[in-house]
């Protein structure tokens, strides 16, 4: 008999059971399928069983005998958080830029100066594989200070075959070595280099031609992902792109329609990729061929937040039929947070989603985005342990409570990461 | 030779010093006095000296010999942060009204309901005194941990005189058992209590006649506050109720202008009030006269993130010479956050206020709304050693990592009271 641990008579486990085959969709984003004064236990890193502790006592006598326990009362236990969408491995940071915009330049003006994703590019290039791997992951770890036990990790401050592979290889290792789950994204096409901006073709052949086959062969990423905007990546070569990864097995993902309605939200549609990302400006048309195509919208409030943007309509997508997840877009550009707590809060006050949907937009649907949804995002018999303890009476507090951090306990395959 | 405490080679110390006698005012907002690679000496309770560490090695040998030392390499320092208007006597949360409200009810629907401000006012009416002591408490254990080493309190959710003077008691309580300080606040004048909205002219008597004097001959309090809004108290019932607390050593504080432009700027003004708070609707020239007669504007934008309103002016006000101070308004109804931290990143993205002038309005100039200046709000020799390390490489960390503690270690007269 493994390790055990139990966690017992929370105020509320949410389990978000229900939804592991399909994403929750319109009502279904409602459903935490709550147990008041619930208990968790857990064996080997799976869960056991969720239920009343007078149950689970019943039943599994023995383990809870040998298992070490947490005693929640009065708090409210959920999935481990999960974030579908970081830009994790890079270098440095950009607060002077931060300084700047607060004077009044433009996210896009400072990067057409050089700035932005250029300035995080050079910085990346020239960090070594350890100072990439010592600062990411330092981020893990505030990932987990603030609930989150899955993280996606996207590639593309490198923009060369060899500076793309460095930063996955980082991804990579720090999966293996960190207690924190990564799954990998390549995304070479994040940004055309600066010196190819007026001629762009010859770099996009060598994401297609060189970067993706390699990094298929090395079996680096799950996902293809295209940042699909006016003056980086057009539709056309974003889907380009796209099928290529698509035929060396990797999933579609795609950065669309943030800064103006640009077709990203309808390619997502068409090219079947798991998910469409920011859409802050997606079209009516876009946002219905989703639906149709059980494309999960990725909405990244924070970006919107720290740019001074407006905010996706979360509301619109959701009542029409598009599954949506919650992500912090963690970056050092437009977002640089770690806390997808506070990303909720920015749902329910900015984008009009319920204290239910943003739960399921960083739990069970986060899992579906990054197509991990059969291990994790719910808290069912036979899934991993990810679990958070979360230092409230009622999950209400999580977005009413705002701006704060109100983890107590985060669980990871089983065991305790962080505890206060 | 009394205990003493030697912070040592901060990246940054950001001492905030020069502002002591006078708020910092237009570009003196921007005056931060940073010493790079600074340390600070603290000796009895009290700052002895601030520099270089070489310096203050060759001054102070002795003392610095027999000091416990915290290295902050790498860390900013900055003065302990204040939260120069909360209500933190209450009982209980309110996030079913939240709930509601993200489903399309308003504030005032709400209150006007009887739920808002009477139903806290119900729930602390039925609490005992020790119910009261340690919801409070456990409050100020969290402020504690983001950095606030010093909060206004203001009763008023009690709105009879002895339920007044219960909450008043438990500040003092507090003030005197919690390493917190806590200056109070009276806000008998808070809401007209339910059953007499028709008429509310014998409460505002009550108020003035009964409930002041007996709060001033206990000393239970530093400032007389008034919530002068439409359907709240007129400005000509505010004006009687601070002057009449003026009478009585009752400093004037105004909850101004915060859902329609009311003329509570402008009464500020004419009564000398210390500080006129929220001011999203202030009228120009109740601005102009706020400058003219240094009234400082606390600026509370925590209330309108919660309540999805506009934020107020801070742009116009520090530019038209109004000093400027921010809080967290922390109340159960529009302002349910502990995270000073946070007011200061909505100052930055949503009042247009700068990194430093958000530090400025969490330190000195808090600490002027409070009239504690002379002791707190600065690192200067002589000043209390209420002092803060971020985990961040320099101050502008704080506004650009948004949504997050960035809390390493809190130093309150001198000694931890939160340490990583
Ligand atoms: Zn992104
Ligand atoms: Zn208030």
């Amino acid at each position: 008999m493994g390790q055990s641990l139990l966690i017992k008579n929370a105020a509320q486990v949410v389990t978000m059971a229900g939804h592991s085959e399909q994403p929750a969709k319109r009502d279904e984003m409602q459903e935490l399928s709550i147990i008041e004064n619930g208990s968790v236990l857990m064996q080997d890193g799976q869960i056991k069983a969720v239920g009343k502790l007078a149950e689970l006592e019943q039943q599994y006598q023995e383990i809870i005998a040998g298992a070490e326990t947490i005693d929640a009362t009065g708090k409210t236990v959920t999935p481990g958080l999960i974030d579908p969408h970081t830009h994790l491995v890079h270098a440095g940071t950009r607060e002077n830029e931060y300084a700047m915009r607060l004077k009044g330049q433009s996210y896009m003006e400072i990067m057409n100066a050089g700035g932005g994703i250029h300035a995080t590019t050079r910085a990346t290039r020239e960090a070594d594989f350890d100072q990439l791997y010592d600062e990411s992951k330092q981020r893990l770890d505030t990932f987990f200070q603030y609930g989150v036990t899955t993280v996606e990790s996207k590639s593309g401050y490198g923009l060369s075959l060899g500076q793309e592979l460095k930063q996955l290889e980082v991804a990579v290792k720090l999966n293996q070595y960190h207690a924190m789950d990564i799954v990998s994204t390549f995304m070479g096409a994040h940004a055309v280099p600066i010196d190819e901006r007026d001629n762009p073709e010859p770099f996009v052949r060598r994401v297609i031609d060189e970067m993706i086959p390699e990094v298929a062969r090395r079996k680096l990423a799950k996902f293809n992902d295209v940042f699909c905007e006016r003056g980086v990546f057009t539709p056309d070569q974003s889907r380009r792109i796209l099928e290529a990864g698509r035929e060396y097995g990797l999933v579609p993902k795609i950065h669309a329609d943030e800064i103006e309605p640009y077709g990203g939200a309808e390619l997502a549609a068409e090219v079947s990729a798991i998910s469409a990302d920011h859409l802050l400006k997606a079209s009516d048309e876009g946002i219905r061929k989703m639906a149709e195509n059980d494309v999960m919208g990725v909405l990244l409030p924070g970006t919107a937040f720290f740019l001074m943007a407006e905010f996706a309509d979360a509301r619109k997508m959701i009542d029409g039929g598009v599954p949506v997840a919650l992500s912090t877009d963690a970056n050092p550009g437009s977002s640089p947070t770690l806390s997808l707590q506070f990303i909720m809060n920015l749902g329910c006050l900015k984008m009009g989603m319920t204290p239910e949907e943003v739960l399921a937009a960083t739990t069970i649907n986060a899992a579906h985005a990054i197509d991990c949804a059969d291990h994790i995002g719910s808290l069912e018999a036979g899934k991993q342990a990810d679990i958070v303890i979360f230092d409230i009476p009622n999950y209400l507090m999580l977005s009413y409570q705002y701006g704060m951090n109100h983890v107590d306990t985060v669980v990871k395959r089983g065991e305790p990461v962080v505890g206060k």
